[in-house]
């Protein structure tokens, strides 16, 4: 068993910028984080452009599958933004291929206090790996089938439809 | 679905104390932890005297089978230290209860800089939901059974037999 | 001795809130950190309406100067965002208060990673007991006095003029 | 002005060992505690054999005391242990070295949650770059002189005698 984690940006991998006080996308926290994680599994890290989620367009998502149908692995984590996983879970889902598939992120950024970050990768690591063929979403704590999953974003929290 | 996380100390939920410059037993972190999980499934915490692994005797193992015997949940993350963690997994093992217990732990507390107790806890919470009912060891991003696990302490990481 | 602290929002005190994915205001983390500095000298927290520096108005100033003249303590520490930190000493420094007041802040919010916010509290809270009469900016590990201090914006450091 | 960082150990710059479980000294963390600091006035920083305050001989203070004599800084701070950090000061105050030198350290390790460390190197930072030539121990956010401090152990805190 081999894992791909495939690292879109999102909340997950948000970096505070000092110059301009603001959040954005700088080198990814992925290889730091997978080193912490202590994984033994072999993980091969592919890191496409980062990006908010709101701001994903068909040829973002487009990429996206390219990357899982390209993959050798089995067993896929993609670390995504939160706000439009839902929208990408779909477009993986409904291409049917034949590998286990799960979506995460984070609420809070992994660089700021009480992130949900590392849990979260760690849910999507596991159910990857021990899952059926198919595309899902990891998140509280949950695992959610692609086609019966939301963001409620009043809460805050992902639900089932 | 709803899951049970008996606490029963280990280097996960070690604490340092100013005082006398110690690494040793406080209030358990798992409360907090819990919360940043955000997890939304129903938890019930169940906290048991917070040992060392290296510490724990014959009836300290007994506690735990009989917390998980008594636990009306079919789904158990059972937080431990790691010297000794296949051997409780091997008592709860044998004891055939019908349900998915993984235990998990961490190789840095929890409360020092690049733990990796929050992903182990991911991983073991995630996979108690999916894995069929066994007991399990999820360490290193892997999920070993029971009855194929050691801990290679040279290199601090879990391994089949 | 005994120490007041003002705290205004500023950077040191921005807080990530997951609903709206935004850095902005919630409770104050002083009284956190003030428990972790272990301070043993009287502190006395002042807390502002909290302000992004750059949103602050005359009013606000007028506050902040207001605070300082009610004030018993004789050192004042002032957190404060680093944009208009220099204004805001001018303006205490032209009111000659006869006490010894020193403003930090920081580059990076307290519950970020790699933050500043901790060392310029300590450089300020010693500073403020020390020095003499006076308005001071502590940022970069230096003191600076309130009529030659610029933050150069595009180096993201103070200097003098 | 510059500042020379004398790093000899001690609880600040303690680290966990995944291996043995148990807290001693690897690599530093002091050059990037420095980075983080975003200091602007010259550093230097000199480590010395990382020790516990309890472990230092009388030959290990003398190598402290050799190279604030040698140092040409005029202010220097001293990363030691708490425990004997007053008789460390001691033997500085006595030699009368006509330099800033203040002597600080940490109750908590600095990659331990919680910690002292950032906040007492800025309160000795400043007070270095502040304070006559003298010998001076900065901790709780106090400054105190060499020849009137202990450390109460059983509170954990310092204080004049």
């Amino acid at each position: 068993m081999s894992l791909r984690i495939i690292a879109t940006g999102g909340t997950f991998d948000k970096h505070y910028d000092e110059l301009t006080g603001k959040l954005g996308f700088a080198e990814s926290h992925l290889p730091a984080v997978l080193a912490r994680t202590r994984m033994t599994v072999p993980v091969e890290l592919e890191q496409l452009p980062p990006l908010d989620s709101l701001d994903m367009q068909d040829a973002d998502r487009a990429r996206v599958l390219a990357s899982c149908q390209a993959a050798p692995e089995q067993a896929i984590v993609i670390v995504h933004g939160t706000d439009t996983m839902p929208e990408t879970a779909a477009l993986l889902g409904g291409a049917a291929l034949g590998k286990s598939i799960v979506l995460t992120g984070a609420m809070i950024p992994y660089e700021i206090a009480n992130s949900d970050a590392l849990f979260n990768l760690g849910c999507a690591s596991a159910a990857a790996q021990i899952l059926p063929p198919g595309v899902y979403v990891a998140m509280n704590g949950q695992i959610f089938t692609w086609d019966n999953v939301t963001k409620n974003r009043a809460a805050g929290v992902f639900q089932p439809l």
